[in-house]
Protein backbone atom coordinates (compact mmCIF):
# COMPACT_ATOMS: atom_id res chain seq x y z
CA UNK A 1 0.00 0.00 0.00
CA UNK A 2 1.39 3.51 -0.61
CA UNK A 3 0.01 6.66 -0.70
CA UNK A 4 0.99 9.43 -3.31
CA UNK A 5 0.82 12.98 -1.34
CA UNK A 6 1.18 16.30 -1.93
CA UNK A 7 2.71 18.09 0.76
CA UNK A 8 0.98 21.27 2.19
CA UNK A 9 -1.98 21.45 0.13
CA UNK A 10 -5.66 20.90 1.99
CA UNK A 11 -6.31 17.12 1.02
CA UNK A 12 -3.31 15.60 1.07
CA UNK A 13 -3.25 17.11 4.72
CA UNK A 14 -6.79 16.10 5.57
CA UNK A 15 -6.09 12.50 4.89
CA UNK A 16 -2.29 12.62 6.84
CA UNK A 17 -4.23 14.24 9.93
CA UNK A 18 -7.04 11.39 9.49
CA UNK A 19 -4.08 8.61 9.48
CA UNK A 20 -2.45 10.44 12.54
CA UNK A 21 -5.51 10.58 14.84
CA UNK A 22 -5.63 7.12 13.87
CA UNK A 23 -2.33 5.92 14.65
CA UNK A 24 -1.72 4.37 11.04
CA UNK A 25 1.58 4.71 9.35
CA UNK A 26 1.15 4.55 5.10
CA UNK A 27 4.12 4.72 3.32
CA UNK A 28 4.47 8.03 0.79
CA UNK A 29 5.32 9.20 -2.77
CA UNK A 30 6.07 12.86 -2.13
CA UNK A 31 4.72 14.70 -5.18
CA UNK A 32 5.74 17.77 -5.65
CA UNK A 33 1.92 20.36 -6.65
CA UNK A 34 4.52 23.30 -6.86
CA UNK A 35 6.18 21.97 -9.88
CA UNK A 36 2.67 20.22 -11.33
CA UNK A 37 4.34 16.72 -10.44
CA UNK A 38 0.28 15.67 -10.14
CA UNK A 39 0.01 16.41 -13.92
CA UNK A 40 3.04 13.46 -14.66
CA UNK A 41 2.36 10.69 -15.61
CA UNK A 42 2.33 8.62 -12.12
CA UNK A 43 -0.61 10.27 -10.72
CA UNK A 44 -2.38 10.61 -14.19
CA UNK A 45 -2.30 6.87 -14.85
CA UNK A 46 -4.03 6.63 -11.49
CA UNK A 47 -6.08 9.18 -10.93
CA UNK A 48 -7.38 10.79 -15.14
CA UNK A 49 -8.74 14.40 -12.57
CA UNK A 50 -4.79 14.57 -11.68
CA UNK A 51 -5.91 15.15 -8.06
CA UNK A 52 -4.13 14.30 -4.77
CA UNK A 53 -3.84 12.64 -2.86
CA UNK A 54 -4.26 8.57 -4.17
CA UNK A 55 -4.12 5.63 -2.32
CA UNK A 56 -2.77 2.11 -4.10
CA UNK A 57 -3.44 -0.96 -2.49
CA UNK A 58 -1.11 -3.68 -2.80
CA UNK A 59 -3.32 -5.21 -5.55
CA UNK A 60 -2.84 -2.39 -7.56
CA UNK A 61 -6.67 -1.15 -6.69
CA UNK A 62 -6.68 2.82 -6.78
CA UNK A 63 -8.82 4.66 -4.31
CA UNK A 64 -9.21 8.87 -4.42
CA UNK A 65 -10.71 11.52 -2.81
CA UNK A 66 -9.84 12.40 0.59
CA UNK A 67 -12.98 11.06 2.48
CA UNK A 68 -12.87 8.30 0.26
CA UNK A 69 -9.41 7.15 1.72
CA UNK A 70 -10.23 8.18 5.13
CA UNK A 71 -13.73 5.88 5.02
CA UNK A 72 -11.61 3.27 3.90
CA UNK A 73 -8.96 3.41 6.66
CA UNK A 74 -12.48 4.21 9.19
CA UNK A 75 -13.97 0.67 8.14
CA UNK A 76 -10.46 -1.37 8.30
CA UNK A 77 -9.79 0.28 11.85
CA UNK A 78 -12.70 1.58 13.44
CA UNK A 79 -11.15 2.95 16.67
CA UNK A 80 -10.97 5.80 17.69
CA UNK A 81 -14.18 6.24 15.52
CA UNK A 82 -13.65 9.68 13.12
CA UNK A 83 -16.80 9.01 11.60
CA UNK A 84 -19.36 9.28 14.30
CA UNK A 85 -21.25 6.34 16.05
CA UNK A 86 -24.72 5.16 15.43
CA UNK A 87 -27.11 6.00 12.95
CA UNK A 88 -27.76 9.37 14.37
CA UNK A 89 -23.89 10.13 15.43
CA UNK A 90 -23.02 8.68 11.61
CA UNK A 91 -25.44 11.58 10.01
CA UNK A 92 -24.00 14.41 12.63
CA UNK A 93 -20.77 13.77 11.39
CA UNK A 94 -22.10 13.38 7.84
CA UNK A 95 -23.89 16.42 7.62
CA UNK A 96 -21.45 18.87 9.57
CA UNK A 97 -18.21 17.41 7.27
CA UNK A 98 -20.11 18.51 4.39
CA UNK A 99 -21.06 22.19 6.09
CA UNK A 100 -17.39 22.60 6.79
CA UNK A 101 -16.18 21.38 2.94
CA UNK A 102 -19.55 23.37 1.17
CA UNK A 103 -19.43 26.49 3.20
CA UNK A 104 -16.00 26.66 4.19
CA UNK A 105 -13.39 24.86 2.83
CA UNK A 106 -14.60 25.10 -0.31
CA UNK A 107 -15.48 29.01 -0.67
CA UNK A 108 -11.41 29.39 1.15
CA UNK A 109 -10.11 27.00 -1.80
CA UNK A 110 -12.31 29.03 -4.87
CA UNK A 111 -10.73 32.14 -3.31
CA UNK A 112 -7.77 31.11 -2.94
CA UNK A 113 -7.67 29.89 -6.85
CA UNK A 114 -9.19 32.54 -8.01
CA UNK A 115 -7.13 35.39 -6.82
CA UNK A 116 -3.75 34.01 -6.13
CA UNK A 117 -1.05 34.91 -9.06
CA UNK A 118 0.59 31.38 -8.34
CA UNK A 119 -2.95 29.94 -9.18
CA UNK A 120 -2.98 30.84 -13.18
CA UNK A 121 -1.84 27.83 -14.66
CA UNK A 122 -4.34 25.82 -11.70
CA UNK A 123 -7.79 27.83 -12.78
CA UNK A 124 -8.47 28.41 -16.12
CA UNK A 125 -9.92 30.69 -16.59
CA UNK A 126 -9.09 32.26 -12.90
CA UNK A 127 -12.00 35.13 -12.58
CA UNK A 128 -11.06 37.41 -9.65
CA UNK A 129 -14.47 38.57 -9.05
CA UNK A 130 -15.68 34.87 -8.43
CA UNK A 131 -12.64 34.23 -5.89
CA UNK A 132 -13.66 37.82 -4.01
CA UNK A 133 -16.74 36.47 -3.19
CA UNK A 134 -16.25 33.80 -1.55
CA UNK A 135 -14.34 35.40 0.83
CA UNK A 136 -17.70 36.95 2.51
CA UNK A 137 -19.52 33.57 2.19
CA UNK A 138 -16.28 32.14 4.15
CA UNK A 139 -16.77 34.69 7.31
CA UNK A 140 -20.75 34.43 7.22
CA UNK A 141 -20.25 30.48 7.94
CA UNK A 142 -17.72 31.45 10.41
CA UNK A 143 -19.82 33.34 12.54
CA UNK A 144 -22.59 30.89 12.19
CA UNK A 145 -19.71 27.72 13.24
CA UNK A 146 -19.46 30.30 16.21
CA UNK A 147 -22.40 30.11 17.44
CA UNK A 148 -22.48 26.46 17.58
CA UNK A 149 -19.12 26.05 19.28
CA UNK A 150 -20.50 27.94 22.01
CA UNK A 151 -22.47 24.81 23.25
CA UNK A 152 -19.93 22.23 22.12
CA UNK A 153 -16.37 21.36 22.20
CA UNK A 154 -16.45 19.66 18.69
CA UNK A 155 -18.23 20.66 15.29
CA UNK A 156 -19.93 17.25 15.23
CA UNK A 157 -20.49 17.01 18.74
CA UNK A 158 -18.47 15.79 21.84
CA UNK A 159 -16.05 14.15 19.73
CA UNK A 160 -13.55 14.79 17.53
CA UNK A 161 -14.31 13.78 14.02
CA UNK A 162 -13.76 14.48 10.42
CA UNK A 163 -15.87 17.35 10.55
CA UNK A 164 -13.28 18.67 13.15
CA UNK A 165 -10.40 17.65 10.76
CA UNK A 166 -12.05 19.89 7.31
CA UNK A 167 -12.33 22.73 9.55
CA UNK A 168 -8.71 22.74 10.44
CA UNK A 169 -7.23 22.46 6.97
CA UNK A 170 -9.91 25.33 6.07
CA UNK A 171 -9.07 27.95 8.73
CA UNK A 172 -5.09 26.85 8.08
CA UNK A 173 -5.82 27.33 4.37
CA UNK A 174 -7.33 30.83 5.08
CA UNK A 175 -3.95 32.36 5.48
CA UNK A 176 -3.27 32.00 1.58
CA UNK A 177 -5.97 32.66 0.55
CA UNK A 178 -6.00 36.15 2.60
CA UNK A 179 -9.07 35.66 4.47
CA UNK A 180 -8.97 37.06 7.87
CA UNK A 181 -10.77 35.16 11.25
CA UNK A 182 -13.19 37.77 11.80
CA UNK A 183 -12.32 39.08 15.53
CA UNK A 184 -15.96 38.01 17.81
CA UNK A 185 -15.44 34.56 16.44
CA UNK A 186 -13.76 33.85 19.97
CA UNK A 187 -15.49 30.27 20.12
CA UNK A 188 -13.94 29.10 17.03
CA UNK A 189 -11.02 30.58 17.62
CA UNK A 190 -10.56 28.13 21.12
CA UNK A 191 -11.52 25.54 18.93
CA UNK A 192 -9.05 26.18 16.58
CA UNK A 193 -6.58 26.54 19.01
CA UNK A 194 -7.24 23.37 21.12
CA UNK A 195 -7.42 20.68 17.39
CA UNK A 196 -3.68 22.70 16.19
CA UNK A 197 -2.54 21.67 19.35
CA UNK A 198 -3.13 17.99 18.71
CA UNK A 199 -0.21 16.10 17.87
CA UNK A 200 -1.66 14.86 14.30
CA UNK A 201 -2.06 18.87 13.46
CA UNK A 202 1.85 18.51 12.39
CA UNK A 203 0.95 16.45 10.25
CA UNK B 1 -40.72 12.48 11.82
CA UNK B 2 -41.11 15.05 8.84
CA UNK B 3 -38.54 15.59 5.71
CA UNK B 4 -39.18 19.50 5.13
CA UNK B 5 -38.61 19.12 0.65
CA UNK B 6 -37.57 21.37 -1.69
CA UNK B 7 -39.49 20.13 -4.55
CA UNK B 8 -37.78 19.76 -8.22
CA UNK B 9 -34.79 21.33 -6.76
CA UNK B 10 -31.38 18.83 -7.28
CA UNK B 11 -31.03 17.74 -3.08
CA UNK B 12 -34.58 17.28 -2.47
CA UNK B 13 -35.42 15.06 -4.90
CA UNK B 14 -31.70 13.10 -3.77
CA UNK B 15 -33.50 12.46 -1.03
CA UNK B 16 -37.04 11.22 -2.39
CA UNK B 17 -35.02 8.75 -4.51
CA UNK B 18 -33.00 7.39 -2.06
CA UNK B 19 -36.10 6.57 0.02
CA UNK B 20 -38.34 5.33 -3.21
CA UNK B 21 -34.92 2.88 -3.93
CA UNK B 22 -35.33 1.69 0.28
CA UNK B 23 -39.03 1.39 0.51
CA UNK B 24 -39.24 3.74 3.22
CA UNK B 25 -41.83 6.59 3.65
CA UNK B 26 -41.73 10.04 5.36
CA UNK B 27 -44.26 12.28 5.72
CA UNK B 28 -43.27 15.30 3.52
CA UNK B 29 -43.62 19.08 4.72
CA UNK B 30 -43.98 20.73 0.76
CA UNK B 31 -41.68 24.19 0.97
CA UNK B 32 -42.48 26.11 -2.21
CA UNK B 33 -38.53 27.24 -2.86
CA UNK B 34 -40.10 29.35 -6.12
CA UNK B 35 -41.83 31.89 -3.59
CA UNK B 36 -38.36 31.98 -1.85
CA UNK B 37 -40.24 29.82 1.36
CA UNK B 38 -37.06 28.06 2.56
CA UNK B 39 -35.94 31.74 3.68
CA UNK B 40 -39.19 31.84 5.81
CA UNK B 41 -38.90 31.37 9.81
CA UNK B 42 -39.94 27.58 9.22
CA UNK B 43 -37.32 26.49 7.46
CA UNK B 44 -34.71 29.24 8.87
CA UNK B 45 -35.08 28.23 12.56
CA UNK B 46 -34.39 24.54 11.51
CA UNK B 47 -31.59 25.09 9.85
CA UNK B 48 -30.01 28.30 9.62
CA UNK B 49 -28.13 27.91 5.92
CA UNK B 50 -31.71 27.94 4.58
CA UNK B 51 -31.03 24.74 2.70
CA UNK B 52 -33.76 21.73 1.98
CA UNK B 53 -34.08 19.27 2.44
CA UNK B 54 -34.45 19.51 6.51
CA UNK B 55 -34.90 16.15 8.10
CA UNK B 56 -36.74 16.58 11.60
CA UNK B 57 -37.13 13.48 14.07
CA UNK B 58 -39.76 12.99 16.79
CA UNK B 59 -37.66 14.39 19.30
CA UNK B 60 -36.96 17.39 17.33
CA UNK B 61 -33.25 16.52 16.41
CA UNK B 62 -32.37 18.24 12.89
CA UNK B 63 -30.73 16.86 9.98
CA UNK B 64 -29.53 18.77 7.04
CA UNK B 65 -27.58 18.23 4.02
CA UNK B 66 -28.76 15.76 1.74
CA UNK B 67 -26.38 12.63 1.69
CA UNK B 68 -26.44 13.16 5.53
CA UNK B 69 -30.16 12.46 5.89
CA UNK B 70 -29.27 9.37 3.60
CA UNK B 71 -26.73 7.65 5.45
CA UNK B 72 -28.81 8.14 8.46
CA UNK B 73 -31.87 5.78 6.80
CA UNK B 74 -28.91 3.63 5.42
CA UNK B 75 -27.78 3.33 8.93
CA UNK B 76 -31.71 2.51 10.03
CA UNK B 77 -32.53 0.66 7.07
CA UNK B 78 -29.08 -1.65 5.44
CA UNK B 79 -30.83 -2.97 2.52
CA UNK B 80 -30.46 -2.51 -0.01
CA UNK B 81 -27.19 -0.98 0.65
CA UNK B 82 -26.92 2.13 -1.46
CA UNK B 83 -23.25 3.26 0.33
CA UNK B 84 -21.71 0.00 -0.83
CA UNK B 85 -20.61 -3.27 1.15
CA UNK B 86 -17.51 -3.32 2.94
CA UNK B 87 -14.40 -1.43 3.28
CA UNK B 88 -13.28 -1.24 -0.34
CA UNK B 89 -16.83 -1.08 -1.15
CA UNK B 90 -17.81 1.49 1.08
CA UNK B 91 -14.80 3.48 0.00
CA UNK B 92 -15.19 2.95 -3.82
CA UNK B 93 -19.13 4.19 -3.18
CA UNK B 94 -17.82 7.37 -1.38
CA UNK B 95 -15.11 8.24 -3.95
CA UNK B 96 -17.86 8.15 -6.77
CA UNK B 97 -20.33 10.08 -4.77
CA UNK B 98 -17.48 12.51 -4.00
CA UNK B 99 -16.65 12.50 -7.99
CA UNK B 100 -20.03 12.98 -9.39
CA UNK B 101 -20.96 15.72 -6.68
CA UNK B 102 -17.98 17.90 -7.42
CA UNK B 103 -17.13 17.46 -11.26
CA UNK B 104 -20.44 17.01 -12.37
CA UNK B 105 -23.50 18.14 -10.11
CA UNK B 106 -21.57 21.47 -8.40
CA UNK B 107 -20.58 22.44 -12.07
CA UNK B 108 -23.90 22.55 -13.19
CA UNK B 109 -25.59 24.12 -10.08
CA UNK B 110 -23.00 26.60 -10.74
CA UNK B 111 -23.89 26.78 -14.13
CA UNK B 112 -27.72 27.93 -13.09
CA UNK B 113 -27.27 29.37 -10.41
CA UNK B 114 -24.88 32.03 -12.01
CA UNK B 115 -26.20 32.17 -15.46
CA UNK B 116 -30.11 31.65 -15.13
CA UNK B 117 -32.53 34.81 -14.74
CA UNK B 118 -34.68 33.52 -12.42
CA UNK B 119 -31.18 32.78 -9.92
CA UNK B 120 -30.66 37.05 -9.40
CA UNK B 121 -31.72 36.76 -5.98
CA UNK B 122 -30.53 33.76 -5.19
CA UNK B 123 -27.12 33.89 -6.24
CA UNK B 124 -25.51 37.00 -5.36
CA UNK B 125 -23.35 38.02 -7.00
CA UNK B 126 -24.22 36.29 -10.11
CA UNK B 127 -21.08 35.99 -11.68
CA UNK B 128 -22.27 34.83 -15.54
CA UNK B 129 -18.35 34.26 -16.39
CA UNK B 130 -17.87 31.41 -13.87
CA UNK B 131 -21.28 30.27 -14.89
CA UNK B 132 -20.03 29.28 -18.54
CA UNK B 133 -16.33 28.50 -17.26
CA UNK B 134 -18.47 25.65 -15.32
CA UNK B 135 -20.19 24.00 -18.39
CA UNK B 136 -16.74 22.67 -20.14
CA UNK B 137 -16.00 21.58 -16.80
CA UNK B 138 -19.08 19.17 -16.52
CA UNK B 139 -18.76 17.86 -20.30
CA UNK B 140 -15.29 17.09 -19.45
CA UNK B 141 -16.12 15.03 -16.88
CA UNK B 142 -19.22 13.35 -18.52
CA UNK B 143 -16.08 12.37 -21.33
CA UNK B 144 -14.25 10.35 -18.32
CA UNK B 145 -16.96 8.83 -16.61
CA UNK B 146 -18.30 7.68 -20.33
CA UNK B 147 -15.40 5.46 -20.40
CA UNK B 148 -15.78 4.34 -16.83
CA UNK B 149 -19.33 3.40 -17.81
CA UNK B 150 -18.02 0.96 -21.04
CA UNK B 151 -17.13 -2.04 -18.43
CA UNK B 152 -19.54 -1.79 -15.46
CA UNK B 153 -23.36 -1.01 -15.08
CA UNK B 154 -23.27 1.48 -12.29
CA UNK B 155 -21.25 4.14 -11.47
CA UNK B 156 -19.24 3.22 -8.44
CA UNK B 157 -19.47 -1.00 -9.35
CA UNK B 158 -21.73 -3.55 -10.34
CA UNK B 159 -24.67 -2.43 -7.34
CA UNK B 160 -26.51 0.73 -7.44
CA UNK B 161 -25.67 3.31 -4.68
CA UNK B 162 -25.89 6.62 -4.52
CA UNK B 163 -23.35 7.81 -6.68
CA UNK B 164 -25.76 6.76 -9.63
CA UNK B 165 -28.13 9.13 -7.88
CA UNK B 166 -26.45 11.95 -7.75
CA UNK B 167 -25.12 11.34 -11.30
CA UNK B 168 -29.54 10.95 -12.35
CA UNK B 169 -30.38 14.42 -10.52
CA UNK B 170 -26.96 16.35 -12.09
CA UNK B 171 -27.82 15.01 -15.71
CA UNK B 172 -31.41 15.89 -14.96
CA UNK B 173 -30.35 19.19 -13.61
CA UNK B 174 -28.47 20.17 -17.41
CA UNK B 175 -31.69 21.05 -18.95
CA UNK B 176 -32.40 24.03 -16.80
CA UNK B 177 -28.59 24.68 -16.71
CA UNK B 178 -28.24 24.68 -20.37
CA UNK B 179 -26.02 21.99 -20.65
CA UNK B 180 -26.37 19.30 -23.65
CA UNK B 181 -24.80 15.63 -23.41
CA UNK B 182 -22.00 15.55 -25.52
CA UNK B 183 -23.48 12.99 -28.46
CA UNK B 184 -20.31 10.70 -28.19
CA UNK B 185 -21.04 9.70 -24.87
CA UNK B 186 -23.33 7.05 -25.42
CA UNK B 187 -22.39 4.82 -22.13
CA UNK B 188 -23.12 7.70 -19.83
CA UNK B 189 -26.79 8.19 -22.18
CA UNK B 190 -27.24 4.03 -22.22
CA UNK B 191 -26.84 4.43 -18.07
CA UNK B 192 -29.10 7.73 -17.37
CA UNK B 193 -31.42 5.65 -19.78
CA UNK B 194 -31.19 2.50 -17.40
CA UNK B 195 -31.01 4.58 -14.12
CA UNK B 196 -34.26 6.74 -15.33
CA UNK B 197 -36.66 3.79 -15.98
CA UNK B 198 -36.07 2.92 -12.19
CA UNK B 199 -39.62 3.21 -10.30
CA UNK B 200 -37.59 5.64 -8.00
CA UNK B 201 -36.52 8.10 -10.84
CA UNK B 202 -39.75 9.50 -10.37
CA UNK B 203 -39.65 10.61 -6.87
Amino acid sequence: MKLFDGGRAPNPRRVRVFLAEKGIAVPLVPVDMGALEHKNRAVSERNPLQRLPVLELDDGTILTESVAICRYFEELHPEPALFGRGALGKAKVEMWQRRMEFNLLTCVAQAFRHIHPAMKEWEIPQIPEWGEANKPKAVEFLKLLDGELANREFVAGDAYSIADITGLIAIDFMKPARIKMPEECTNVSRWHEAVSSRPSAAA
